[in-house]
Order: structure tokens, then sequence, then C-alpha cells
């Protein structure tokens, strides 16, 4: 399953490159996975609150193909490259809406943790949604 | 007492306007408060941790007179222009160290709050640590 | 007229306290003042590619009354307090969707400048789309 | 030559749980190639605005061992691992100077380009200036 959502670059976040600042792509990662997240109702922010557990960022890449400017409005698509007990692999793309063309393509890989920033497992509802969402 | 902290513009931090974007100054602020803070023996890490006492944003303004441009230096004015047990009022000046410029001005309110954002008052020794500053 | 829009709070957004970092609120400001002028028709991105013309913060203020939390949605009002040939005045509140609840409220002051930075008049069309929305 | 620049976690930088949010790393990279420029007579500012001539980021990479907080100072080491005409290679790693904890490593691959976003050759005293960093 591949999730798609929307966002819209920002003034605060281009550069005097006149194209966006190429950090605000991790961020846009991030709404990308928290949006796929919430379509299979895995709340993020619930199992932070009632579980202590998260999910923290081992490695980030991003390659860029071409800039995001200002104003355009971008789809970040999103999935689950692969997913066990401590560990979640995220992938992405991220296109602009009017040429379709490709910014920019990237990957995270998360490990699982609880407040104290010590290796767990996640709860299973979570885990097994994650998976479903692999599988599709 | 003024307290005097320098910053370099980062590209991050610049727009497609060529200067630093606008909400980059309160963070500036920030870093000026806490270098002042840190400069008279306050550490707001350890309120924070031992105290479970946070210094919440109440207000922030700021004027605009130049802008700030990439790779520039930065001398950010900080002083403390009002302090009582559960409020403190901070104003700052930014300057650049090329020209000695007046680029911006501006002041921040802060209310003392528990880590549940209710409002209390702050320690006693955080507090005369703010006085002392005020009055020299 | 009051425009409205919304955003959703990002995890980027967040700091330790557990809430929207201050600074933010002026980036969504800005956001809700660019959907403003798309909905009245005003092309922000041209005036700047074709006219040269650009709208530079001057001055920008704002009231906390509660904290933005993570994963929130938010409602941006924005409206046209005042304008004129070189200056825009405009207005925020911030409120969130679950509660309705006023989260802050603000304003920013605008003047008109060429690229060097100089003040100049707006063209016209886009001065009369501005004092249009301010007069409904 | 490896290049240290020191710089200090910003409140502004840290998220709700309590550590530096991860797009920051690539923020702290760019202080470090600025610095390390710097340092070798490369002045970027004025290879932009003279030469019109933009080092632009192509991939970013970075894996996160341990967490940075808020007020910790950290170093930055900085250095070129390959440069060519139209291509640069940086490498970095990111210490807290407390403990001397490797908190991450990363790397960014660069192409030079025109205003245009178009490839182009650096000017020869700049490459030189590169060139003669890495083989130090």
């Amino acid at each position: 399953m591949v999730h798609e959502t929307r966002i819209r670059v920002r003034y605060a976040e281009t550069d005097q490159m006149g194209v966006a600042y190429h950090s605000n792509f991790l961020i846009w990662f991030e709404v990308g996975r928290v949006e796929l997240m919430r379509a299979i109702g895995f709340n993020y922010k619930d199992m932070e609150q009632r579980e202590g557990c998260y999910i923290a960022v081992a490695e980030a890449r991003c390659r860029y193909k071409m800039p995001a400017r200002y104003d355009e409005e971008l789809i970040v698509r999103t999935w689950v490259r692969n997913v066990r007990a401590s560990l979640v692999h995220f992938a992405y793309e991220v296109l602009n809406t009017a040429g379709n063309a490709l910014l920019a393509e990237g990957e995270t890989i998360h490990i699982v943790t609880d407040s104290g920033m010590q290796r767990r497992s996640m709860p299973e509802p979570y885990l097994a949604a994650l998976e479903k969402s692999r599988s599709e």
C-alpha cells in the first residue's frame, strides 16, 4: 500500500536559492508517515501517550532530483518497506502535482523505544497494522 | 545588565527573498535569553528537570528594521525588563557586527508554569538571579 | 472577510515542553495570509516574479493563550485589518478544531518593497483585491 | 583535513521526545561545511554573488546513534570526502563535547549549478581550495 498525502511549500521553507531548503524533505517524510499511519488506524500520538512507546529515527536518506518551489503543491508517497517488532523502514517519493515530476526519493529507518530511548518491541496491534500495510 | 551573544545566519534560515525569514528572530531571541540566563547562573535546563518548572511564552513581538543576510554575524542584546514570581519580561535588540546596524528589536513576556502548563511561582534562587540582572 | 485555513501540527514543530514551539505561529500566520490571498485572487508568487514586488514583514506580534499540541488540527483565521499602497496589516486567530478553543491571536504589519528592499507601491490589481477583502 | 565547529542545541530544535528533531542534523551539517569552507578561504557567499555559482544538495544521509539534547554543546566534524569540477562530497560526525560520544554520522553529495539549477563547473580557485582540503 502506498499512501499519498499533499502538502504545500511554505515561504518559510524556501531558502535564498529560491527553492525549498533540503532538510524540509525529512519533515515532509514525517508528514507522509504520520498520515500513512493515520490511514491504517495506527494512532502514533496514542502509542506515545498510552504505551510510552516511541519510534525514533535511526537513519534517514534523501536523493534530490529537482527542486521544490514556493507555493507548489506536492504529493508525498509513503510506504512501509519493512517492519519488525522493534524496527520500521519507510520509503518515500515526493512529486509535484502540477507536472507529476519526481522531486525526491528517500527512506527512513526507525527503531522502537521506550521513553528512556531504550529499544523495545512495538505493541501488537500497532505492529499488525504496519505489517498489513506492507503486505497490501 | 544587557547581555550580548553572537550568532551567525544559517543558509537554512534564509528565504527566497534572500534574507533571514522573520520567524527566526524569535528563535534568536531565545538564544539570547538562554545565554543571558547562563551568564547570571540561571540554569534553565536544571529548572525544568529538577523543579519541573517551565517558562512559557505568553507574548512575543518583533519590529524589523533591516534584513539579516546569510552568513552575517549578528549580536543579540538581551535584558530583563521586568520580573515577578510568575512572570518574566525580556527585551532584545539584534544588530549586525559588520555595520553595527540595528536590524530588529523585540520583546517576549513569559509566564512560569509547572509541567501541566498551570501557572506557579519560580523557585527563589532563579527569581533572585533574574531580579539581580534587572537591577544592574 | 475572515479567511479560514486548516493546518495540522507537525512533530517537527513541537519542542520538549510537549507543545508547538512558539515561533511556528508566525509561520502559520504566513500560511493563513497566503491562503487568504489565494482565495481573493491575489497570487503572491506572481507578484514577486512578474512585478518584482515583495511584501516584507515590518512587525509581528503574537499572544499565546493555550498550547497547540502535536497532531492537533488548527484553524488559522486571517483578515486584512488595514491596507494602503505600501502597507498591509493582517490580523489572525488560531483555534483548534476539536474544542474550538482560541490558542493564539496575532497581527503582522508588512511594507511593500522592490527586490532591493526599497519601499514602493503595490500594483493596482493586488491593492484592489486586498481593499475589497477588507471591506467585505 | 577535518574541520571542527561547535554549535549548541536550541530549544526550538527539540521535539516532544525531549531530544533534537532529526532534520536539524542536516542543518548542522550545513553549518559544518560552511565553516570548513570559511577555514580554507572558500567564501561561499561570494561564489554565489560574484560567480552566480551554487552548490545544491543532491543527496543527504544521516545515521543517528544517540540523541542530542537541549543546551548540549556539539562538535560537528566535517571533511571533504571527494571533489570534482561539478561535484562535492562531504562527510560529517556530530559528537557532544561533554562525553565525546558520537551522536550521528552522515554525508552529503552536492552538484555545482548556475542560478538556473543547470549543472556547471566550479570556478578554479574554489575547486583548488576544496582539493587541497581533501588531500591534507
